[in-house]
């Protein structure tokens, strides 16, 4: 049913702001031939905008064998953008009305076997794919801003989904570069929005209490934590601090600081079954790496990131 | 009463394991002569240890002036190891128990006008000071870990410490190299460990929930927000992704999203202070600096990161 996802040559991206503007852009220099429809020809200069400035970034990156703007058509007629495509990528505004719309609009032009991928950050497939006569190959793919630099795809399908499109759409963004990421259940923010929006809550709340200011937040994030994140994630990190003790060491020994008030969110019960899928997941990560090699790996690579920030800034 | 923060020339590093051997290491690496007192003989190989691993990753950075390893003096008697120090960082081991019996001790052979730092995680100087005889030049200054790599020091006295010794502090590290950070309120967590442990216990309960496993978790952070976060903060983040409308358009439009579950983190009431509060803020940051400068150059940066990591992969 579904076409070879690494044989996608024309790719439609739907939406005229940073998200389809840098989809866009991303596709074409992965080498793709794109068309982008945008809702009125009066968004045209901007989205073109939007798309040479991402272009730039893209070329410093390394441009794919093929990849030209000059592959780029842009027109406001939906039927056209969407005939003889292989895939769309859907960025429309963030609306629950423009979105069922759009979608009860593509899932009758949409050319047999092709998915349908949403950008949204907020709203779930099981939504949006209610007035849609193909919602089985409607998903969610979420990327993060800027979507033509942060590999990131979060995928996830709806109620009324298939999980074969969801394996093509993972199949389909590791063949066209990106760091596709298949939900195990379809949760609100996705994981990586939820992580960040945690994040966010906690810095709001802060600034609301008079506890620090914005430059405070990201002053402590930038000079903090972030430069360990591009290189390892929140487990990696606790795991590998924790000497060859690992997670274990980290739970068992600083499991009781998840009663302190060190964030107004509660921590969850921290059961054996939590302990030991914390402990198994990063274990599995880890693989037969010693802890070590680990932590020098981490050690160069943070090194590498902070000279890589220090020669741009 | 305070000698010149930028004369420092002799620290002393208290504490054998990888916080104190970090410190260690990272002192050494500015030129800085450290006698770092360990609490047992049998501590000193893996201190050692500690210390010549740290020093690979602090030359490829660039060492300063005078550095050496030869520099460092090892001993178990505390009484040495502060004589003739101009400052004393503390990294003993993280209980209250500890920490006020060493800081009683630390008080009556601490040298006249000389500060002691904690590096306490989690700890609160006022509870730490309470039997100490000199309290009123004892502070937090809190590192992330790595701390020979990260730059951020946290810095908040207890409600026995006076505000020049705060101001001390901030100046020497910042005279050291590091990226210090003089907190509002003393707050458990402190700033950078608040957002990272909201973000941790977001992470425990997906985890708990069956939503995500750990390889989920740091491969959403690795691929997503996080080489981003490395080059922009969070409140900066949504400022200029944004564009020209900034962190008023971010709240004004996206602020019903906060009531969303977007996280189990409840946010803070949006109120018109907050509002402003974050947009002033924001707009301090960005200065007179255009929007489109800010993307580009936040876009060259996340390029440089992106690289970085490549080339260590």
């Amino acid at each position: 049913m579904f076409p070879d996802p690494k044989a996608v040559k024309r790719v439609t991206s739907i939406g005229a702001g940073p998200i389809g503007g840098g989809w866009t852009a991303y596709f074409l220099s992965r080498g793709f031939e794109v068309i982008a429809y945008i809702h009125d020809e009066a968004e045209r200069h901007k989205f073109e905008t939007i798309v040479r400035t991402a272009w730039k970034s893209l070329t410093s990156l390394g441009l794919q064998k093929g990849a030209s703007l000059d592959r780029l058509t842009v027109t406001t007629d939906l039927n056209c953008a969407v005939q003889d495509t292989d895939f769309i990528q859907e960025s429309a505004p963030e609306k629950i009305e423009v979105k069922q719309e759009l979608y009860a609009d593509l899932g009758k032009i949409v050319p047999e076997g092709v998915v349908i991928g949403s950008s949204s950050s907020g709203l779930t497939m099981s939504d949006i794919q209610v007035n849609c006569p193909t919602p089985s190959r409607c998903i969610i793919s979420h990327p993060f801003n800027p979507p033509y630099l942060l590999p990131l795809v979060e995928i996830v399908g709806g109620k009324k989904t298939c999980y074969e499109a969801v394996v093509w759409a993972s199949n389909f963004y590791e063949a066209a570069g990106k760091s596709p990421l298949v939900l195990k259940k379809e949760i609100p923010g996705f994981i990586a929005t939820r992580l960040q929006e945690a994040l966010w809550r906690e810095a709001l709340h802060m600034v609301a209490n008079g506890e620090a200011m914005p430059a405070d937040i990201d002053y402590a994030l930038i000079n903090g934590p972030a430069p360990r994140m591009a290189v390892q994630g929140q487990c990696m990190a606790f795991h590998v601090a924790c000497g060859e003790g690992g997670m274990a060491t980290n739970l068992d020994q600083f499991g009781p600081a998840l009663q302190l008030p060190w964030t107004r969110l509660q921590a969850p019960k921290l059961t054996k079954e939590l302990r030991d899928r914390m402990v198994e997941g990063c274990n599995e990560i880890a693989g037969e790496v010693p802890f070590e090699t680990m932590a020098a790996k981490r050690d160069a690579q943070i090194v590498a990131v902070l000279l890589a920030l220090k020669e741009t800034r």
